[in-house]
């Protein structure tokens, strides 16, 4: 493995995307079936239109096209800890599925309040590219793009609601209105420490790390929160174990971005080597050098990521040593404790029931795990 | 009446103001505890600071202020259609009291849904002054203003949800859930449906008065549902009575806007006579007068709109004959017959029980009603 990280990690891509496939059709026709059911008024289509458009599923005339779905993690994380936690509470194959049936409006209602923070974070960032699409805004400007958020917002908690009427019990779906909101309020919360973190020179990994906790892992907490809420109905340590192990994964998942952003130039988002360091991105590992290098280091990099002009290929080289001698194995080691905590918090969902770690939806969860790893593990 | 109309206005304003004095400051209490309560990481200060700013209680130091409040109608409604309500299905006076501390949560959350989108209006017009003090986006910047606005929209229905921790049933809490979902996507409609409005020459009365039935009405409208609904405590008719009551007048509150907005040079807004009308806003006298006037002044009319320059006085002069002559009567009909629909919805409440339309909330609610109609009574 040392010897070949790239194949590995495209080999743990390849059994993640198999197991992403399973739920991708139903997802997605869900996605849909909900915002066809809201656009019904043809002078209102613009809008759903500009909607279906983020998702991939219409042009900006809005033309139905075949662009390729997105990964659809989190909505799956959803549908996995359903049935873990069905398993986990002795449900037969009929409570299961019809539990499965339950907790999909939360799956679409997840993918929808990320969906809605991408559209508000590219114009906050003023990115003009998505998915190698023109974003919402630069095609129906911002004012359009603020409001097309907003009602895809309103959208998500709507979908979150449709659980009532699947069989989840009235306290669970309130249960999860209540998360959901306390979650979006914590995304909101990160998205303004980032934002602040741009212009500060005193960020420190600790305070990095509560950030990613809100900006990032909250939404993958509160993903497998709904689904082993309505797996297990109303059985509550496995919704405690679940929310754990999704808060870990969302953590680790960004770290993963972090240290590939800087050492790898492999990844499928098209991303070139130090690409984080070339658009000066406050990642992890940046962070923790401004922090730790030798006193000299430090001024160096503070000075480069403050300078006006963007940085040489003589600072990339000189970045990528201090950066990875100071930087680079802490970064890991913290991806790595993340994992161990998923994994621990996965094992115990998984201990309430006999043979429930051997079921797919316990290794879908476990592959997540081994994919986001894999950006811990020195390829050298 | 007819020869003095401003004293009369002023009368009904301060008649209004009066009613409104009642709750301002259990409101105002209410609206400050929920956001202290979500404010304790000195960290996120900024992020809740902002929102306190907006809502007029500190400057942008967030140094605490003396602002003037704002009117606080919406939550005025909620907490006298629960009032209502509770009276109007026999509750004695410490069920009614326990309905109205029940109520609160929700009058909270009617308020910051119309402060987020006000936040985010704000950007969308680039308006850089509200109430006469720089607006969120204006001193914080756009990004952080949208995710501000996000935040609070996530705010407003955590506030709604505590209803439940105030003795309102689990299934009434879930019931305005939706609503206030629902209500929300109807503003995010009316706001789509606006913006398009400013770039079409072809918009009719009927499209205009259904963009402000979802941008402005379906607020009042839920402001009212849900008062009842806690007032109620689950009676059904009395909810729908309300909630048709506030929808007529969020509808005729718009179009009082409109008429002031042109013949009306008194309010207490600071309007300079025909304001709209040099602003060039499509407000419905204009709308209806665009597609009523004769073909050559309809002409001239639109070109004005369309000019690249403000209109001239002679222009103004001349808009404000053609518009006069041609739609404000209408409009003051619409108006007068929205204020009539509210009336009725309000008697047919208030007809469940003895009494109950000489309480005070009931004398509260027909205040507004008759400060909303003054301005459909030919003032010349």
């Amino acid at each position: 493995m040392a010897n070949s990280p790239h194949p590995t990690q495209a080999a743990e891509a390849a059994h993640l995307d198999a197991a992403l496939e399973r739920f991708r059709d139903d997802i997605t026709a869900e996605m849909r079936a909900f915002l066809a059911a809201n656009d019904a008024d043809p002078d209102l289509h613009s809008f759903y239109g500009a909607m279906a458009y983020h998702l991939g599923w219409v042009d900006a005339e809005f033309a139905p096209t075949a662009n390729p779905p997105g990964k659809l993690l989190r909505p799956a994380l959803v549908l996995w800890a359903s049935e873990l936690a069905a398993l986990a509470t002795g449900a037969d194959d009929a409570t299961r599925a019809a539990r499965l049936h339950g907790a999909l409006p939360a799956a679409v209602s997840v993918e929808l309040v990320h969906n809605f923070s991408l559209i508000h974070d590219d114009i906050e960032d003023r990115d003009r590219l998505r998915r190698g699409r023109p974003t919402v805004w630069s095609i129906w400007g911002e004012p359009q793009a603020i409001n097309i958020g907003d009602g895809m917002f309103a959208l998500a908690r709507l979908a979150l609601l449709d659980c009532g009427t699947r069989g989840v019990a009235t306290p669970d779906v309130l249960s999860m209105a209540r998360t959901l909101d306390r979650t979006c309020l914590r995304l909101c919360e990160g998205q303004h420490r980032d934002m602040g973190f741009e212009a500060s020179t005193t960020v420190t990994p600790q305070m990095y790390l509560d950030m990613i906790a809100r900006k990032t892992a909250a939404l993958m907490r509160a993903a497998c929160s709904f689904g082993a809420t309505v797996g297990a109905a109303g059985d509550g340590g496995i919704v405690q174990d679940l929310a754990q192990f999704g808060e870990c994964l969302g953590v680790a998942f960004q770290l993963r971005d972090d240290l590939l952003g800087i050492w790898d130039a492999h990844t499928s988002l098209g991303k070139t080597a130090a690409g984080d360091l070339r658009r000066r991105k406050k990642s992890l590992p940046v962070i923790h050098a401004l922090a730790n290098a030798p006193a000299e280091a430090r001024q160096r990099l503070a000075a480069i990521y403050a300078a006006a002009s963007e940085p040489s290929e003589d600072e990339i080289t000189w970045m990528l040593e201090v950066i990875g001698t100071t930087s680079r194995a802490w970064c890991r080691e913290q991806l790595a404790d993340l994992c161990a905590s998923a994994r621990t918090a996965l094992a115990h969902a998984c201990a309430a029931h006999a043979g429930v770690a051997d079921t797919e939806a316990a290794q879908a969860l476990s592959a997540v795990v081994d994919y986001i790893a894999l950006a811990a593990s020195p390829a050298e």
